[in-house]
């Protein structure tokens, strides 16, 4: 990933504690994003501190978000709130032959910055047309599309990946080296995000889309 | 579940825009709070409102962290700022026959409070010995346990399981009525976290512990 540009870091982005997992390359943040359909995103209001889990996609260098307009989660976002969006995926955990050894495999991106709304119409329904399409690809061709109406009610937005940190923790336990004979097993146990048998709706009649038919992978 | 003790609801964990989702109830949050390893953790510091993802355990009604003393995440935590710790487990994607109505269906617990230090040691290492064996039963009798140096470098934090907001959505599509006969296949593809098949360091030559074997459910 030497060649992939870098992301400027921030003092606020910047990994302070576990330097070595530190990870501010643009392409390794956006993989990281597009395996995900969840974010957590923090922010501050009247009340207090609070994290939401949200759904997500990408386009570019953006994150975006939809919600109701009538939400006070969308009122307050899109009123330039600074936000911390944080995507993790756990991908095992590590054993060590000591106890205070133990550690997790992860890949997590935090973005820090400020939602904008995507007032535009048309750039509002392509932005709606690109999750539809991560969540299932030509999916936008077979449904009722939204009408003015859902349009209407429903906002886009969308924060620039601009400050980002990215921590990812892959491979074996890191024992000290007086622990390396201890007689105990030690290694990963993997995690991982399966799709399993898709469940159609009572009544379903059509011929099973392609997308549907491949989704299964836990045989 | 109607036999349960319900959990007090405050101003702050209310859920307001999906009401039908709110679930109070102790045990419903105890049971996702159990099936995860991680959770995202909410606060603000004078740089700004963060979202960190941080292991963590339940033992009795609070949750668990720990993190090294030198840290500025425990030195911040432990002194009461406020917090929401956030865990989401998604559990499939909602396809249903309009573009807008489409969800996901999802296990999510937000709470609300701040963490204290465990201070008392015989309760700092009871904490640990539960973190270890949720991650591994039996295991902690096994490795190299914690030696002076290394528990005098760690702070177990925990909060109460007192303000607590639990949603939860299962099921198919809900679609307009009008939307039903559109002829489209609707219905949910549905993701799981699965435990694939273990990695041992290398030189592992002493018997496969029972809670390894067990590990894999990909075959």
């Amino acid at each position: 990933m030497t060649t992939q540009a870098q992301m400027p870091s921030t003092d606020r982005t910047r990994v302070r504690r576990v330097a070595e997992l530190a990870n501010y390359e643009r392409d390794t943040a956006y993989a990281i994003i597009d395996s995900a359909y969840l974010c957590h995103i923090a922010f501050v209001d009247e009340k207090g501190t609070h994290c939401i889990p949200m759904a997500c996609w990408r386009e570019d260098n953006h994150l975006y978000i939809h919600g109701s307009n009538g939400g006070r989660l969308v009122k307050l976002l899109s009123g330039g709130t600074q936000v911390c969006v944080t995507i993790t995926h756990l991908d095992g955990l590590v054993l060590a032959r000591s106890a205070f050894n133990h550690s997790m495999n992860y890949r997590s991106v935090a973005i820090y910055g400020s939602f904008e709304r995507v007032s535009n119409e048309a750039d509002k329904r392509t932005a709606l047309d690109v999750f539809m399409n991560k969540l299932a690809s030509g999916r936008g061709n077979e449904v009722r599309p939204g009408n003015d109406k859902e349009f209407a009610a429903t906002s886009v937005l969308r924060i620039a990946l601009d400050e980002v940190a990215a921590k990812v923790r892959t491979g074996g336990p890191v024992d000290d080296a007086e622990d390396v004979s201890i007689p105990v097993w030690a290694g990963v146990l993997p995690l991982t995000q399966l799709q399993t048998t898709p469940v159609a709706d009572d009544g379903i009649t059509v011929e099973t889309p392609t997308y549907v038919r491949n989704w299964d992978c836990s045989k």
